[in-house]
């Protein structure tokens, strides 16, 4: 079973290489007569664009979003919304070079042992490009959630080995690392920089929170609000670690401490992390994810050519140093889509 | 959509309470003709089963499998094979303490909120011995696995503060706590039995290894093989975490040590535990879980009833100071169903 | 694959063969809440239960169910319901005689050739008896439907060449056809048991009456509500054709007297069958379906044995020489399971 | 759930509407490596389009396919394959006459009671123009299938009240009605020329041969391939009935008659259809449609506006008179949608 679509009652289904003709999705299950414009999805997909700062990659890419079907008049029909960005920034002669190489830290050779074919443009499907599909249907999911009083944020917590030690919602957009903590973001930036200029990359911890969702929501056994996010997370190609509330933490903690306690205001810590049983608790869904640093870089490293010749590489170029800041619109875009799909699935069980 | 299901190809299906009449699994793509036993089944049934030692519960739980369809003179028939294990030490009566109050940690509350009903019988739907299903269809797909070359082996990489140094496969089921180090294991089941002493419950980390994967499973973009990994450890109760290769720790790595180069005889590193771009390699995949402390617990704690007054809870009696023992062959058979799903899609892709 | 789960929201997966251990059925899914009881699913079983008159198999089945799960104090608790059949009445010996034979009209050859294996004993899988776990899902859907006051009525309309001139829903119980004419059903009875007594069999066409359906309903474009009540029917195996409303006479209409005009009071007609694009108009969803003659007859019949000889068969026993009878309760059952599958959907759409 | 997607492992999702941006389709799970081009897709969809005759509507569309992932110098990647048509010949204004009236026959009213909303422009998504996204991704499928040996002929079998009375492929596309008899062919044309004129429509009967199928497809007991061909054809908006083999002449067929013999060189008859039990025979597989007169016509016919006022309308302009020749390709890419995905989950059941 191919695996291209994520979902069941907002169900999207995405498409889309580095450098074919275009990226995108097909949303089926979009809740009729919403309004939402092209703005308010190309707004999202400006926080995922590269280009935005000397962290992020100097790549032009056109993120132009055209909704090509079900939407009328700036609303949703119900019939399926399809959005695409069509790609510009084209120089495949710009991969000749890796054309018969495997980057390391890269799905070169694992696209050509699975499909016994590759796209050596670019990392053709397992670009981070496909991911702006994912933001683009993450901005009409965000929407309803607002709608019905639910916000996610997320946030870079730690990158370069530094960790913010407050959470500031206020200056995530303030700085080009998306950290919640501008002192620890000015250490990071300037690091990260550094990492830059030595042709190295770094990795992160980015952090998600989901406040105002209701109790009740997730599908035991197996389709918990847990498990989802996690399959949503580890989805993102650069993740290699999900956890939610005390996480890895929990490991070394006694039950009587870890137990969230309840009066009758309601629970009196948040352990659980917003789930139990893998059900929402109606407190903050919390959650982390460790980001691996950027495979593509300019020092050179020791592979293999695509006969099994030993060689070297180097990938110049545009690349982002630290993924982290460009990560989080879309990780605050699937877990959105993770909160909406359970939504609906709540009020189907109920009906 | 209702969440009782798991796999695409190899799918499973579990029902059951741990007070119901019964709990188990209908396997739906079973390969026709491979041979297999109810005593095959009951062997790994018994490595779950509670009462091993005295660091798991002495609860009494009658493993005994049935299998009642889709298996005719030792074989499976292509049929939808049915197993079963009937509740048979039921006492309701234990549970009228916890009847009106929520336990801590326990999805008693978020069970209500969702169902607006609830099962107070022990755990219901939410309790561990649903996972008894679970263990059922993963012997199944192991044996399958096995005749394909593939092996699957999970331990306790650190409990009660305790961590191995060292793994030693031969250890693993020669101590109780499943622990790949013996002399780790002594530690953690002194400390273990200390705390259980206490009223208390500690967490742990379980880490496993799978051998034998061909390079190429694992379904871009959304069904890789690390992001069905993470949602099959995350459905399971106990889970608050997921990791694969490097895992959390890639965080403060830079990507000239985090890539794994490759020689002519293959990767030389395996920071990515097995999977790039969500295929795996070929390579082990190694990943590890997060597994909270046993949140029953005998030490009393703050809680509500169902009205919302404050109370006091101890959970009296039967249960595990420390889980990582049994969730062991839990992993092993969650892995093994996300492993034999991924070979039924390969061989579909390329049909 | 597998194919043994129908449903979305309102999920079964059935398990279970003719001579295996029991058959049944896993619903996941059922609103949460909903009052029922085992004597209201059995009273639905008692109408597809074989042995009910001369013109139906006098093989004795228990049809006994027992709820074993996500059922407590006679509610559904919303965990996975699971419903079984133990089978009782085996005789394996009695199919000595079909083990190497292919019976005509039978699945037999097809089972041998798809799974490679073959349980001889019955039909095995493709046995009516798996329709028994299907009747008791549907007992569950019917009762969340009458509560939304949607009712559905299905009847034998011609049977043995003899067609009703009427429907009476008041008859349909009182004879043994369960035909809506209690003329015509006279005079299939007396051709039915002279089949019979020939050692031959007839088939039939029975119509099913779904009302008070609300208008909305339906997934277009795939899974029009028409479309998902044929392919419910056609997985019935003694079906080979579905129309509806007009069905196969509008191939000879004209658009002016096929189109369903309307007047302020609503439609003036219903050649539609109360569907318009897939979507349910409000009026009655009206559909036929032609049951095949019973393969199983005592007339002896050319055949081939599993190596390929030329031999006869004469099937003995115990079969229906019309099935239209015992299946109008299936028909109704897979109708409901369709209609409160997308009643639940388009809950979940306007989430 | 929603309904955009068909098949399992060859998974399509379409969308699109008459009048918006585009219609197309994205399918997943295309066997990688295989070569197609957009030649060989803009041939079936020139089958398709309309405008080829005097029988079918001179509405000009734009059916140039554009593939804008998932292929790489002219061969599938494994990748998502979208596929796509811009919409180009609109006339909006054309439509201001239904914009707030019903259409006899036409899915307006469903849409708005299901959605709440409409977009009056043309049929919306329950416009014909949809199933141009199912012939391209047909095109794909049958290519796969051709190489395996499996082919597929639909043909009008009876329209205006005409049936052909022999089945020549060869004479199909010779004719305007793509009816398999070449004298019968050319009544039906003037009958419907007459109707036309009339500003009228009439229905037909589609048949359709499926050879080379090999035994074993097919997945019991819901999933049957006739069960899946019954619901792809009921899929299409104009199809109001489905039969397969002796279809509804099997209700006053006997056992004995109906039951296909089997000798040493195999069945001696088909009345099976290619199928028992669900799964196919190795026979040809045949099914027949009925086609609905054409909604769309010029006589005034009576209805209300949304307000529920009484009305008449007519639908000038441009209509086929009879849709069958149109819906021939639409039945052979449905076909081929039902055969390629079970090919593919029969690979999964066996790995």
């Amino acid at each position: 079973m191919p695996g291209s679509s994520f979902g069941k009652l907002f169900k999207i289904t995405t498409f889309g290489e580095s450098h074919g003709g275009a990226v995108g999705v097909i949303i089926d299950g979009v809740t009729p007569g919403m309004e939402i414009s092209e703005e308010e999805v190309q707004a999202e997909l400006n926080r995922r664009k590269p280009g935005q700062s000397d962290v992020t990659t100097p790549r032009k890419e056109s993120d132009t979003i055209h909704i090509l079907s079900g939407w009328f008049e700036g609303k949703a029909t119900g019939a399926p919304m399809m959005m695409i960005l069509y790609n510009e920034d084209q120089q495949p002669s710009a991969y000749d070079e890796i054309k018969d190489k495997f980057r390391p830290g890269h799905a070169d050779i694992t696209y050509l042992a699975k499909y016994g074919i590759r796209d050596h443009r670019g990392s053709g499907r397992a670009s981070g490009r496909e991911t702006a599909a994912r933001v683009a249907a993450g901005a009409v999911a965000r929407k309803i959630l607002l709608r019905n009083g639910i916000s996610i944020l997320a946030y870079t917590k730690r990158a370069a080995g530094i960790s913010c030690s407050s959470v500031d919602p206020n200056v995530i957009e303030q700085n080009s690392m998306r950290a919640c903590d501008l002192i620890a973001a000015a250490k990071m930036e300037k690091r990260v920089r550094l990492l830059a200029d030595e042709g190295d990359s770094t990795g992160g911890i980015v952090e998600c929170v989901i406040s105002g969702v209701p109790a009740g929501l997730g599908e035991p056994v197996f389709d918990k609000i847990d498990a989802d996010l996690a399959k949503a997370m580890l989805s993102l190609g650069a993740v290699k670690g999900f956890e939610i509330g005390s996480g890895f933490s929990c490991a070394d903690m006694q039950g009587s401490e870890h137990n969230d306690e309840m009066d009758c205001s309601g629970f009196m810590t948040n352990n659980a992390g917003g789930s139990l049983g893998g059900i929402s608790t109606g407190q903050d869904i919390i959650f982390r994810i460790a980001v691996k640093p950027t495979s593509s870089i300019a020092k050179p490293q020791n592979t293999t050519d695509i006969i099994g010749n030993e060689t070297k590489i180097a990938t110049e170029g545009r690349h982002d140093p630290c993924i982290c800041p460009r990560i989080v619109p879309v990780v605050e875009s699937m877990a959105a889509l993770v909160v909406i799909d359970h939504i609906k699935r709540q009020a189907a069980l109920h009906a």
